[in-house]
């Protein structure tokens, strides 16, 4: 198919459905006319990376990012190497892919210990950080909503993502901005503002009433409550005029016909993102 | 029994053992050696004010708080005036009971609008603060979990309740600071600081891993992972000596015998909170 012009900083986050393995989500981007897929590891190592980064290239498709790094916390020092060692192999494969963005979802607190996991995170980054420039990949800090801090990430604000990016030059470290995950946040718009050119991705999906799974119900732009085209208007006010991928965890949406949830991204992402 | 004096800043906040009366909770209070209680409005309600402020007296006992006030946000001028009035009734109720406290949970969102919410909540408390000064009722903003914002309030973090709570004389407008809905903020101890003698009420609950019900799923306190012991430091450092509210939403907790979950709430107060 055509790639449809309309939908050219359309890039699809390979969860949005994940009841596909990568060779077929490329096969749907196609179908759909999309020119930008944001893969996720488990689904790049099915393939191997190398055949991954080909298929997608031959493909004619371009890598918005690849999600995630990150899981900085840990126990113990065997844990921590473990982890950066993982983090690493997600900066080579990024590279590979063909991207500059390796979005960091932070990791929780170990126990109730969240300054120290604020503190891992911070150490964690720093040690990752001449790696990924080695690589040419920018590390992009995704702060995630607070309900789930304690499976996910001990960064739960943008502004604590603008701390931490702050640390490092803009050239190697910045945030992702999901608007499920910030919303809430009466600090948002300056802190938008704030994150300016360091804005590295900006992901999409809407927030359900009632949302019935904590984790995994997430909805489609535009049948929940977000205000996203007042949030992508101050991203791109911001300076960001780069991909947006969407990204809608609805376990309800990998049980159905994925070529049907990628339609409705499309039409979503046209009407209401 | 006699009342337990390690337990005198305890208080029973009701809905900690929903499946009760509240004459029913009043007697469970005084099984346990308890001294406070902090009774919810539609408990009150089904007694009658006045019967229910002389059942509470007569058995001894103080009230720390009301629950709630609030719910200020309305789509329309009719529904406004509604929550006005109904507003009004619960400072009434308040005074009634002999508490100087009203916790105000503020009212979600009408549709997307959570600016709109925001000046609406701010709006409503200016309506409502000369009315609860006559009746000797101080408002206590309560801020509520992020995850909770789209049921029941647009106020998520302790510092927008402590800036709201500073466009009003102290004596009159303070803060509900409860450890669960304000654990994972970044924010969390400079504007505990901050809100100073403004702390009106302190409640208690935790947060299990995994949280399977997101409004009706806390844990008993040293079940979770929230640093209680140090979140209540530093509300007493801050300057605030009063009642201690247990609050524990759950579900599971409901269907059990009503005396065995007072007596897990007291041992797991002098324990973990």
């Amino acid at each position: 198919m055509t790639p449809r012009l309309e939908l050219a900083r359309f890039s699809l986050n390979q969860i949005t459905v994940e009841q596909l393995s990568l060779p077929e989500a490329i096969e749907a981007c196609g179908r759909a006319g999309l020119t930008m897929i944001g893969p996720w590891r488990h689904k790049v190592a099915e393939m191997g990376v190398e055949a991954a980064a080909r298929a997608i290239r031959d493909a004619g498709l371009r890598v918005s990012s690849l999600c995630r790094g990150g899981f900085l916390t840990a126990p113990d020092a065997f844990s921590r190497r473990a982890a950066d060692a993982d983090n690493r192999r997600a900066v080579e494969e990024a590279a590979t892919l063909g991207t500059d963005v390796l979005v960091m979802v932070c990791g929780p607190p170990v126990g109730r210990d969240v300054d120290g996991a604020r503190a891992q995170i911070l150490a964690g980054i720093e040690r990752l950080v001449p790696h990924a420039e080695a690589h040419g990949v920018r590390l992009a800090i995704e702060p995630l909503h607070p309900m789930m801090i304690s499976e996910r990430s001990a960064i739960v604000t943008l502004a604590e993502a603008n701390d931490l990016a702050e640390r490092f030059d803009a050239h190697r470290v910045g945030v992702c901005i999901d608007a499920y995950h910030v919303w809430w946040d009466p600090r948002l718009y300056e802190e938008i503002e704030r994150a300016g050119r360091r804005i590295l991705a900006y992901h999409v999906a809407d927030w359900l009433v009632p949302t019935t799974d904590r984790l995994e119900g997430r909805g489609m732009m535009g049948t929940g409550v977000i205000e996203l085209k007042r949030i992508r208007a101050a991203v791109e006010a911001a300076g960001y005029d780069g991909p947006i991928e969407v990204e809608v965890v609805n376990r309800e949406a990998w049980a159905r016909p994925a070529d049907d949830v990628v339609a409705e991204a499309c039409a979503a992402f046209l009407e209401a993102a």
